[in-house]
């Protein structure tokens, strides 16, 4: 795999001036040139019922199919009452059925989380990861980002204002690429 | 507080016919006769997003007045990709805002959760637990209750189809209603 790879990537705040959103195009500015970054957005995908597997909404169908098709995957999320925000674990749950189809499974990815508070969603890093074993998505170790303070590291265009925070942002997409392409290669 | 206590069921599965639907039931069937009961549906509340907070869709606004109402809260839940449903999720988040108007803050509560398997949902049950710290939710610490292989204990009008459940919970119940009048105590 040496062309582009196809990253879909999913924010876990809906706020149009999210920090999650905001570090997601940043870090999308960072990434090398062999990764190719789409923002998915999840906020119009309905609750997941499954009565409605029979007929599934549309948005969910779309978004099911995109995450299928895509490489590899990028979450940049902030925490929730401790844990990640509730349209995020929808969004998850859409593309996790119907069961037996999950359109997660295999796909490399990286977790991101921000606060504009000290600990950087830890807690929400962490629950998202303890879904990504279930999901069977291999998820880059390390480093680890963890990103406190956000709000005072990028900007509303979603440009870093901070020098070393786009330098650690910078080797973490780096550091992704080559995850995703040693977990992909034959 | 010898009055019956208002309790809130919220139940994390919107599947009409769900398991935890039907536990729900069952539970509120062999709880003793100072608890009420009332299950609050979650379905129709919108992907939370902190835009809205300053014109609240009505369902959030209900949701969030109904659960301010109440002594207490029972969740009853299963286990979607290791961690709590994301319509559960969300309900938490919502009930949760706007920031420092919490609706849950202070309300004691028990985490019931079950699925088909013979774990239990464990891990839904614990990522709850984590939530409630932030939520400041005393939660009962014992009994626990995993009720695994429910899909054989529970029929599809609520009832206890295996006598040694129904007594189990009715003593969860029980132990819940103790716990609820120890907490709200002055």
């Amino acid at each position: 795999m040496t062309e582009s790879i196809d990253v879909v990537g999913i924010v876990g705040s809906l706020r149009r001036q999210s920090f999650s959103h905001r570090l997601a195009l940043a870090l999308a500015s960072v990434a090398p040139g062999g990764l190719s970054i789409d923002l998915v957005p999840i906020g119009g995908l309905a609750l997941y019922n499954q009565d409605d597997d029979a007929e599934p909404p549309t948005p969910w169908r779309e978004f099911r199919e995109r995450v299928r098709r895509a490489d590899a995957v990028l979450f940049v999320t902030p925490e929730y009452n401790r844990s990640i925000p509730g349209a995020l674990k929808n969004a998850i749950d859409v593309g996790s059925r119907p069961y037996g189809q999950s359109a997660w499974s295999g796909k490399p990815c990286a977790v991101v989380s921000c606060s504009p508070g000290s600990q950087g969603a830890f807690g929400a890093n962490h629950h998202l990861r303890q879904c990504l074993v279930f999901l069977n998505m291999p998820v880059m170790q390390q480093p680890e980002a963890y990103i406190g303070g956000v709000d005072k590291l990028v900007d509303e265009q979603g440009k870093f204002t901070n020098p070393s925070t786009g330098e650690f942002c910078r080797g973490v997409m780096s550091s992704f690429e080559r995850w995703i392409r040693a977990v992909r290669s034959p």
